[in-house]
């Protein structure tokens, strides 16, 4: 069978990867493909630098039209990133009946509906692999190997950056900004660090498992996004200490009342498997009715890594090209047909337990007060500790039973106006998983 | 389009989970499907028990050969085991023309490669993913999911049995018979438990998985198997004390020099993931030269795990059924033409760390035999241990580093020889994994 032929747009990290591994195991990769798979376009910025990497061997252009209009090409990998012209040389390459595969979370948290639409309009398949997780295949996992399941849940560190960070903040000691100043001298970390430390990349990652797993659209726009930037060192120690670590985590549930869909700082068990994912390696832990919980480890970022799963889509595309477009794979696991607009929750309603420290003047009748306002909201709380703070104050932490958001809320604003209270409260969510 | 039809040889656990699946997870299946999958004939062996459970939806038989050459089935779940009838079953069904799902290992690893090379005549799917790890999709991911890849090494805990026995001894201190005992009480180990704990259902497994690694045929005569049956409480409390766990591993390595294929007691490091692998849980850690190490972690077995495995499998089935099986991927994940006769090392020239603990007379002079014997087999000592054992002898145990298998079997029959050695030898692997 003849080769499948790939056009590239962008050649940098990601495309760079793809073209290494593409000739590096080409012959791997013939041996399960059963054809070759063969770049032979690329849109690039910098002419010169990608004529360093790829030679002569690759046509090269600075138009990305060119490529995704290019008759020879039977795919399209798009590692430009960004939701602009990534976004036009995708739906270009759909109307020419160009099969896709992309790296882009950001692209399709926000506009995968549109995209996946129109491929289907035309028979393509746009494969994502790559899109979360690295080179960890849990989007396969959860589109094909876990399709007897109704997924109940799932929790996942799916970011480096932060994962890096929080690892260094607790092995080292070291302040939110300090650890962020060594993942950027690492490269862990982008100049401009806000998409990773904000959570606004796991947030785009967690919309497309949560729409793999339930089968509901793609709904960015409803995903609760909150970052590590803010959390204290003293709240890493104090976790510590309790027998808990603070991972970022991307989590989706479902339930009769909605879906949660939600990506804060976390404190879990510290025996738990997720607890020990140290540095900037990823994992997803997914469960189903049937099979219950099972777990996908490995490095969810890099040149290579990325690139192994961008190659093993082009696998699946080489086997598939020709063949009816009903023997797909959904794009979503799910046929469109049922995709199921079950709401998601506010945040409001979401129901976990808590971890709230402050520091309060050290007097009689400030417990029963603060005691009052929990359990006046209906806030259970499970263990308390204190200690001295100086000679007049000290400092709280209460973890509590599982309360709905809302009324944490509620009795956090009160707490926060009594005259007692010395510091901004802080509050982080516990989940025990497993 | 019309419902896929199978038919099931076999109603036991694994039968009857699957039908379970199929019917309470019906619509989820058919979102994701995009048709209905429907048990419609059963060969079993208790035709009441059957009816008890499946009332009269499905015509049962309790002859398996009508099941394969009923003309309304279109794919076949071999879930009764062994490799006699199944075998037959199998073989018929596949000379039917239908596809054919199976959970059985033991079958695969001893006849795979007769039944995948029929299978390709036909152009007929053998799926398989419930015959290792039960629901983790850990076939999907080697298969597909790393198909960028070429894999270099697999390491997996993957009989449930041996570790729950395993985790038993560690945690309470038992003896290898009474965690068995304990676990044969909670239904972890047959009343026969020979296969699981001599290591032999383990490498019926690693052989499928080796084959999906590296693309070689199926060959268990030539996997190595070594039980659990023979470990003293001593050694694992020993391991504990110097950092270790002991599991019974999975081994599969591509070099140079050949594949290696091996099933043995294991010492890794405590704080590996793998060694935090506990009670009947199962998981595979898979090396590839792009991607890095990844890990699959989940239940191994159990009726609805293996059945999330299977239903998986039927899905994939009702996707292809009517595709032209060149897109198919190909049984082993390689091309059959492709198959690799990479030879598979013996044991005696494998490479790996040794724990070696023996008891000798406590007196000037032993230490220094030994070591000269190690020393004269190329065996480097990386530590040694020494405590009294009351008055006249001592217990010693030498950590080597990495040695030749063979050399370290030359000298411990010499040393096993020596008239100051009061015990036999123990001699347990260990590998450093990640």
């Amino acid at each position: 069978m003849s080769s499948l032929k790939v056009g590239l747009l962008g050649l940098g990290v990601v495309g760079g990867g793809t073209w290494k591994v593409l000739t590096g195991n080409a012959q791997e990769i013939s041996r399960r493909a059963g054809r070759g798979i063969e770049v032979v376009a690329a849109a690039v910025r910098d002419l010169e630098k990608a004529c360093g990497l790829v030679g002569d061997t690759v046509r090269l252009t600075q138009d990305g039209m060119q490529v995704v209009r290019d008759p020879e090409i039977d795919v399209v990998v798009e590692v430009v990133g960004g939701d602009t012209v990534a976004r036009e040389w995708i739906m270009e390459a759909i109307a020419q009946g160009k099969h896709v595969v992309t790296a882009n979370k950001a692209l399709l948290a926000r506009h995968g509906n549109e995209i996946f639409a129109a491929a289907r309009a035309q028979g393509v398949m746009v494969a994502f692999e790559a899109a979360v997780a690295g080179g960890i295949p849990v989007i396969k996992a959860i589109r094909e190997g876990l399709a007897a399941n109704r997924i109940q849940w799932l929790a996942g560190i799916i970011n480096g950056t932060t994962n890096f960070i929080l690892s260094e903040m607790r092995l080292r000691g070291l302040s939110f900004h300090e650890a962020l100043a060594e993942a950027q001298l690492l490269g862990y970390a982008e100049a401009d660090p806000t998409f990773d430390v904000e959570g606004v990349d796991a947030a785009h990652k967690l919309t497309l498992l949560a729409s793999l797993a339930f089968g509901i659209p793609v709904q960015f726009n409803k995903t609760h996004a909150e970052g590590i930037s803010t959390l204290a060192r003293e709240d890493i120690a104090h976790a510590e200490r309790l027998g808990y670590r603070i991972k970022l985590l991307a989590i989706t549930r479902r339930s009769e009342r909605g879906i949660e869909l939600r990506v804060h700082p976390t404190l879990i068990p510290a025996e738990r498997l997720l607890a020990n994912v140290e540095g900037a390696m990823n994992a997803v832990l997914v469960s189903g009715d049937v099979v219950g919980p099972t777990l996908y480890y490995g490095q969810g970022a890099g040149e290579l890594p990325t690139a192994s799963a961008v190659v093993a889509d082009l696998v699946d595309v080489a086997r598939m090209q020709a063949a009816p477009a009903d023997h797909q794979v959904p794009h979503l696991g799910f046929r469109a047909d049922a995709i199921d607009d079950a709401p998601v929750m506010p945040m409001d309603d979401v129901v976990s337990s808590y971890y709230l420290r402050l520091r309060v003047e050290d007097r009689p009748g400030v417990l029963a007060d603060l005691a009052r306002i929990l359990a006046d909201a209906s806030i259970s709380i499970g263990s308390m500790f204190q200690e001295p703070h100086g000679d007049a104050d000290a400092d709280i932490i209460f973890l509590s039973h599982e309360a709905r958001e809302g009324n944490v809320n509620d009795a956090l604003r009160k707490i926060q106006g009594l005259p007692f209270v010395k510091s901004k409260v802080t509050r982080l969510r516990m989940e025990n998983l497993l």
